[in-house]
């Protein structure tokens, strides 16, 4: 294959190949034989690893990929007749083939947003019908860090959300997809906007971070672990040669990669919106807070920008398009993509 | 990590890493971008050769474990008051935690064997209750080969059985997690004993036969590949960065690498059933046609051998054990280990 | 027990008897042997009451409840990666305690609308995604007649929205727990709501309009029948004594006692209506165009009014209650309430 | 419709209709209006029945019908990676269509059995795997009492049964669709079958003795009741009416009507098995000793015979027939069926 098949762009961070050192760290492990399932050395270090950044106490369970953390993880906290509540534009509404209800047997209420954010208020105003037979029982508040729209809650809004969640006997679960591109731009520890302000079961993204596959739940509350193994294994997220998965979570975690790799990724967003943002007909739509940029262009140069450089509609309504930047964007991507957007929406 | 740490033994053909030609395939298309979820010219690199070895109308969907081939396979072919007939030692009956039960809906069937191999006198025993709707319905026949007691279906064993479910309105699967080894014993394509016999979907297992991971879907009956999109993303088997998975199966069956992988294997599994054959309190239990030698020993020196070669043991009430043979199995493991049971037997 | 236990009120209409009628039709099939799960003459009789209302190739399939004929009927129509468009008011999205995701596996698309009615634009609104495997696939537009907020779909609104499924490669489906009080109003036919304007599958309602319990599951497009013996039986809602849940079909679709119950409780809605609305402080908040009557008024009187009359408050914040007529509410209640509403509204 | 169409047989209890003091029962509580879903004094009436019957302290839910109370009941007591030992003749593993698994979503392990009665033994030897997330755990063991080949358990042959469970950590269901016929035929009172022998949770039947429809979840652990309101709803077994079924299991508990029913269903068998017992060529295979009888009979009498009173075929290849009595039994069936029985095997 030639390399005009591999064609560079912004549509998604999981366009990205794996990073280097993270490739370099499978093959290191590449001997000799390895317990099957998670019970060899290179797992315990990732778990090790996890530990040290989120907290002694937590359990971690790599699995294959978001939907499947996602959806495990949130087994472990819900039985069927519960409820989660998350926003309208979240990923398990929206992106995973209604995984969640098929394999949780609840529902999820969804909540519209400006900015793809619950507030405390929104999760209250939906916390409606407790005890009653007839309706779902909210049991868990999901948030997405950063959003799906590339902005970040906060750590006091992290805070302010598992509180009021834990307040109605609820519980708080973070789809950390993006987790490492949160803490990087909140400048903050992983735990600090994590396990030290509550929440409950975090799914830690390895994908889009530079892995080749691999996401992990961890659990910051442990008590939800208790049943996992058998859920991990049932819900076909078991990976029998797992030393190669769990390598490459040490890669990201044994130094600095996965913090190196979120702060190129949101760099790259900051410097595409300074070079898209004065561009005639051009508006950021979105605050640029992690690795994405939304912006509204004219439709007739949407066409010719996404042959150079793919990107995905967000909204065809409104001509609101994304552009995700990941490890491997290159400044010189950002560059060359500016230019053309000016030079066509300037014809 | 330390070498000792990847202790080497017979305990399964998952315990062996990746194959250096799959870890070099995945290096190799590791550069640039490519669309995520299975729309990249590896992944179509990748069906294009299933199809030259199954069949050019089969279709393709690569998943991540075996766990999630079978249920992703059979959930195209069953609705959930309909039911799989298979073996009482089927990996689908005894190691998959019910997946198939949780996420199909209706029931596995399961026939006690003395090989592991249905017939077509066992199928017909279970085929009752049809049009009742107090019974589950039988609809699927669902065959491993190589089976998990290390034995063979022939070509025409096979064909029997797709000829007596589909008399009956029934379809055949083929749990193929060693499908490579079976065709490697039986000395013919892949396909003669799949496609070419009537078999409709099947398991294609790459993980045991020297990738990193990932099993294939393959619709030898392209009609149930219909819906297997949306089935595939709802069990969570859709990996985003599907060409490091593609590129693997690219590994395998551009050249001779499923063949020379399993042809390694099984014949590991021969020298391993000389070596051991005339050892004192040694009787071989099963006929050794892939990679599996299976055999009785005296109980005081399972622990010792264990120890210097892990494996498992089968039946504790019998003291049968297991020994695995993989794609790295080393002559000199087998020579070894030969030895080192002779010598503790004849203590 | 006395009769104080049983105080009469305008809380629903599941709050009232058996009628006499009814009660008579189970005793008078009370004797000797019958097949049981409906096998018997008494459910042929009730299948062929139902062609004469609803088409002659209709096929019937009587179930327990309401959430048992809606989750039934669905599950004939839908895969577990499929969804159903409906209002946010609809029972099977409110009511059911999220039984049609628990066992229907896809989701439900729930549209907010000013009167419990879905339009053929809403439809098309959410009739997105399609063939995209990261989406649900919109595949059942399910509307209920008459509405849970006492609201009627006109004969040629209901055709409006069968022909936009359609068109749509989708299906309609009628959740009619009223639907005789919705033809009682219309003035028309059973079928001419329901069959004659394409709808595909009605869960018809008997327990609210007389019955001790029971509702039937009618195959308008007879081709989704097809599984339902095993859907019905798989779900738990075939009943083994069936000719006495038969009869009560028969009792009402033999002459026109379930027209005179619906027209009854329709009537006594309306009259019910023009009791209260002049009272200070009322306001009648939905048209009244079946059995119920909604209003707000001052949140003081409320609890007096409740404990002579129970009925339940529908939106606490905004102090809308609901009343519901039936087959057996009296005049006279309706005479009482009236005024002692105006009596405590006056004060 | 005429008599004849209501043919009285052996064919099974369910064919009977309804007592006339359950029917009466229905009538008296039908006036008035009664609080929908269970929250109604009639229900209070029989729920404080089965605590004088079952103890002060069980929680009791009524539910449609058998397989309902199986699932519901196995619902509160299991998550989808556990499993159920139960006996292959059970009704759970035969009759359900799978509704155990699909709801469940664990395993049923099917035992065989020469008296459809499980043993301390044979649970033990079942009771593999427990911590390994590949297997399904081990959690209840259920039994059906009297049995589906109408036998029984004695109290202490249930207590051995709940003592073995208990001492694994699991628990015991009973299937009590018989478990009048089963006091009856001890002569003891229900819960020394039951509550006094560590039964957990019982499927108390009432279909089959005497009611109309109907049978009650009844938790003799109340710590498995805390989530069965969303579980009877969610799975669809919540009645709206409840009145009218709670007044039928009035009916039956307030006076000794359950007993007077099973007694004389289980007479009857007793006078049926004499009154064939040495009819040439007929063999007793079963065990008397609740409301059944199972033969073995000349195939070519088989069909006249069901034309005179209808049974089933048990086994086909054994030509074994299970003839039920019920509580409409007469004694004048009995007598006439055992002279015709008498006179065709004579020819």
């Amino acid at each position: 294959m030639t390399s005009d098949q591999f064609q560079r762009g912004f549509a998604s961070d999981n366009y990205a190949g794996i990073h280097p050192e993270v490739l370099a760290a499978i093959a290191e492990v590449n001997h000799g034989h390895a317990q099957a399932y998670g019970d060899d050395p290179v797992t315990a270090r990732a778990v090790a690893l996890f530990r040290e950044h989120l907290g002694d106490h937590v359990e971690v369970f790599p699995v294959f990929n978001g939907t499947g953390a996602n959806v495990t993880g949130l087994q472990t906290m819900l039985r069927p007749w519960e409820a989660v509540i998350c926003t309208q534009t979240a990923h398990i509404h929206v992106d995973e083939c209604a995984a969640p209800e098929r394999l949780l047997g609840g529902k999820l209420i969804d909540v519209p947003t400006p900015d793809g954010k619950l507030t405390p208020e929104l999760v209250r105003a939906e916390y409606v019908g407790k005890g009653d037979p007839h309706h779902v029982q909210p049991t868990v508040v999901s948030i997405t860090q950063s959003t799906e729209l590339g902005t970040l809650y906060s750590v006091a809004e992290v805070r302010a959300l598992a509180e009021t969640a834990h307040e109605l006997d609820m519980y708080l679960h973070v789809d950390g997809a993006r987790i490492a591109n949160a803490a990087a731009s909140l400048q903050c520890a992983l735990r600090e906007t994590t396990t030290d302000v509550g929440a409950d079961v975090l799914s830690f993204g390895g994908t889009k971070n530079g892995m080749m596959a691999g996401e992990a739940v961890v659990f910051l509350n442990p008590e939800f672990a208790a049943n996992m193994h058998f859920i991990r294994k049932q819900h076909m997220q078991l990976a029998s040669k797992m030393r190669f998965f769990s390598a490459q979570f040490v890669a990201l975690l044994e130094g600095d990669l996965w913090l190196r790799n979120a702060q190129h990724a949101n760099a790259m967003a900051q410097q595409l919106a300074k070079a898209v943002v004065d561009a005639p007909g051009v508006t950021i739509t979105r605050k640029v807070q992690a690795n994405a940029v939304f912006a509204t262009l004219p439709p007739e140069i949407i066409p010719e920008l996404q042959a150079a450089y793919p990107f995905y509609i967000w909204n065809g309504a409104t001509n609101e398009v994304r552009w995700m930047c990941s490890w491997d964007t290159a400044a010189d991507d950002v560059e060359q993509f500016g230019k053309l957007l000016h030079t066509l929406a300037s014809r």
